[in-house]
């Protein structure tokens, strides 16, 4: 009579400077990102103590039994525009490609809005490469409105 | 022997809160924008305070002959991707609708990608509209690329 078992439930946290090396792995594990990303190196440190110290700035990870299974960073940005919003800027939404279509992603993103308007954001925003149709469909499936065109210039 | 005036040079500096009314008008001055922007108003008061207490925010305005003529904020956004890299978000660009096609914008832009280097970001980013074409052009004509589906959900 045994059934499939209950899959753990997902927590969320900060980033701590040790799990570092697994966020470092889940930016970089995945087509797109692996060429730029590279591996755990002292500007990923620099980038987290950053990040660390910004309070407008979260780094989030997702436990699932003590294991890091997805991670995603948080912005806050005032602004004047829609009658002076804050905009909750998600970037960096990685789930462990072993664990996905589980629902984890929902949930990060779920937990994401949550603490958005906990901290008084009125708006979500993000961008996705043009290639990551999947990811396009996930956030339409979650109500976003596709509106936007994403430009990028190196400096 | 008179010729065309010279026109008065651009220059930038950081928005101070007596600014804020010209900038909400700018802001405003669009047909997409306007419905959302709203009159100057005591939220608007408040997301000035806001990003004028963040090191990480900037609203910059454009001066031609003492008056302000374009705004734009930039917004430094530390993160783990791409080796650590510091990204220059660019968003509220506006440059009053008559003064358009003088190059304002474009020097607008280069002040916000010089400043972004200045403070050791190595990619700029930002979205507009899926309805501005003009500024799509605009934009690839700089050099960005067009890479990215732009999202947005309120909370």
């Amino acid at each position: 009579m045994t059934t499939d078992p209950t899959p753990s439930p997902v927590t969320f946290r900060t980033a701590r400077r040790d799990d570092l090396a697994r966020v470092v792995e889940l930016i970089a594990d995945d087509a797109i990102a692996a060429r730029r990303t590279g591996e755990l190196g002292d500007e990923h440190h620099a980038a987290f103590a950053a990040i660390d110290a910004d309070p407008n700035n979260e780094l989030v990870v997702a436990d699932v039994g003590g294991e890091v299974v997805g991670v995603m960073q948080l912005t806050f940005v005032p602004g004047i525009s829609r009658r002076g919003a804050t905009r909750l800027l998600v970037e960096a939404v990685r789930v462990d490609s072993r664990l996905r279509g589980q629902g984890i992603g929902r949930a990060m993103m779920a937990w994401a809005h949550e603490r958005g308007r906990e901290r008084g954001a009125s708006l979500a925003q993000l961008t996705s490469d043009k290639a990551r149709e999947d990811a396009h469909r996930f956030y339409r499936s979650l109500g976003y409105a596709q509106s936007h065109e994403g430009f990028k210039l190196p400096l």
